[in-house]
């Protein structure tokens, strides 16, 4: 493995064990079992591993967004799509639980993050234009209905591992399914009948 | 005025502006022109002034659950307490901006924050019976989804100060009646037409 990768590997788990803040470019060293002066070779500082780690992140995000015009979309495709930026948020979690604060060490992370934020609303307004297109999601109801639902789309997104991480409740694969099925549930009561008809194909559980 | 409330004042300013952990006692005390042995007297360290500000805050958070049973419910008194209490939530805002650490740091606000967990669901239950009982929400359709949007709803409530934060939008009343106003249409496609038509006359500024 390439040792840029196995320096980001081990700081990304040292970080969400014991938070960004406590640890140091000398711990990840340590935990190669590699000199502090070789990993600064790679590495300045250890806000330049976190502005990698941030971007290793979001390039999978970002693909996504692209790809919504191509793909074919259900609310199969719309689940997987949500369960694996859910999985990539745990991977990176200390990121998550530390936002408000990381964001403000690192002007090409905040940039980065507050441009997403339009291309996250626009993909929405796309999934939603397409899914009522076909007949799935009902037409919104007053003038301001579909921005904050995708706004409330979006903060869950930001803040789902945040205000479970508060709470101390263990990030587990159950639990990542229910955090998934809210997700998606928040779409439920828009739905159209036909709409609603396809949603129980895709979480069946829910209707016993 | 008290020096314990003074204090606890100027505390709370300064930790808004400059963050919790950027604040030391010889601040509070400097601008309060007192000396910090004066300051001290009243509280030993500055993990005491947080808990008595915590504390101070959600007296009323508190009184208003306890008060649900009593008092008439309409979607006029729901968009009022959901509209304190974002206020409220604004002049402690350094809590909300930084609550995963803040809940680390001190034992007793951690524990109160999660018992009242259980009261604010509580609440949600009752308030959502005393809707469904007056015919303005409809019958949830699927076994999880009332839990869903109670979850959601208290989700929404703990981070939507620090989900505004993250993105740095400057917190004014407008923005105030617009986050009240996204926290109450988190309601509305779960209304009868009955409960739509008694929305409509609170926020009659959304059908226009």
């Amino acid at each position: 493995m390439d040792t840029k990768i196995k320096i980001l590997t081990a700081a990304r788990l040292l970080f969400n064990d014991l938070g960004f803040s406590n640890v140091t470019i000398r711990m990840i060293a340590s935990e190669l079992q590699m000199s502090s002066g070789n990993l600064n070779y790679h590495f300045k500082t250890r806000d330049d591993i976190l502005e990698a780690l941030y971007f290793e992140m979001v390039q999978e995000f970002d693909k996504r967004v692209e790809q919504l015009g191509i793909q074919e979309i259900s609310f199969q495709s719309i689940k997987r799509d949500m369960h694996l930026s859910m999985k990539r948020m745990v991977d990176y979690r200390f990121f998550w639980t530390d936002l408000y604060n990381l964001l403000r060490l690192n002007q090409s992370i905040k940039a980065h993050f507050e441009a997403v934020y339009l291309k996250r609303f626009e993909g929405y307004e796309f999934l939603m234009r397409y899914l009522t297109d076909k007949g799935l999601l009902r037409e919104f109801e007053f003038s301001t209905e579909r921005k904050f639902l995708i706004e409330r789309m979006i903060g869950f997104s930001n803040t789902w591992l945040y205000n479970s991480s508060i709470y101390e409740i263990e990030i587990n694969d159950k639990y990542l399914d229910h955090q998934t099925g809210n997700l998606l549930a928040m779409l439920y009561p828009y739905l159209t009948n036909l709409g609603k008809l396809e949603f129980k194909k895709v979480r069946s559980d829910y209707f016993y």
